[in-house]
């Protein structure tokens, strides 16, 4: 199947929108979107951009049975590490069911790798969920390390009354 | 103890990377650290900046045995949902040995927490290993979850050779 990768432009955020909410059904999670297309319009597409993003495209006569032509998304930021430098950080990678198995996702993810490295990155990070194993296997298989399972690190998150909590506690300046 | 945070200038990057060294001599790990303070100064003064930082000070008479009175920082970067939108990741945090136990690692994440909020973040997020239980408990007492635990989100990475696999991969534009 021929497909090209390109950086997303602010145009493509109905798209990209809409495989988010694709991507949250899946999960069987679409009650936690709260994101639309008009903030990924703001985020992505400001001054200082929150997170760049690259979609994958199929030709016209290939569209899906609904007739998207935009068919997956790869959606990262650049991180740092201050023992390494620059990392970029893999936040959503995703192919429609029906485009899958023609090396999309391995398109887009090595894709986002270029990106990076063309920026002087030395690592790729992203996050996994522990019963997900076709990814933890699709990944591994690409010679990603865990890092929750070598080194034994765990995410943490404030978010709510817990980062309210935090903000009340802050010192005046 | 008095003690002021603040955010940190392209001068006070010789500071922070010091600190950057003895928290990985406190970690065992100082012979990982790549990044000098030129680094620092290009990647986190730049247009668009890899990183911002907070740094918590003295005064003068309350200066370290060897003569500091930056005695702390918070290095941290914005990152971002795609459910959720934007989002503030909190990197490095640390307060010199002998400054401990006078809330200054509580107000440097407060303060994180105080500009993430100004900026519209909806998370705090950051990362622990597992058996540095006084840091977990530290933030779990804040009202901090492990998604590790809770939700099993792994960490995976791809560096060196594994990165460089991904870009010799990627589709030809």
């Amino acid at each position: 199947m021929r497909f090209t990768v390109r950086a997303a432009t602010k145009d493509d955020c109905k798209e990209i929108s809409r495989m988010i909410k694709e991507l949250a059904v899946y999960e069987k999670m679409s009650d936690q979107v709260k994101i639309s297309h008009e903030e990924l319009e703001r985020d992505g597409f400001c001054q200082n951009p929150f997170f760049e993003c690259l979609v994958a495209e199929v030709p016209e006569e290939q569209k899906s049975t609904e007739g998207f032509t935009v068919v997956g998304y790869a959606l990262y930021f650049y991180t740092y590490s201050t023992w390494k430098g620059r990392a970029v950080y893999l936040e959503d990678l995703y192919v429609m069911p029906e485009f899958r198995g023609n090396g999309i996702g391995t398109g887009l993810l090595c894709k986002v790798a270029e990106v990076g490295k063309k920026k002087q990155c030395v690592r790729l990070q992203l996050s996994v969920l522990d019963w997900n194993t076709p990814t933890r296997d699709f990944y591994a298989a690409k010679g990603g390390q865990d890092l929750t399972v070598t080194e034994g690190w765990h995410a943490i998150r404030f978010d709510g009354q817990s980062l309210d909590s935090l903000v009340h506690e802050a010192p005046t300046d």
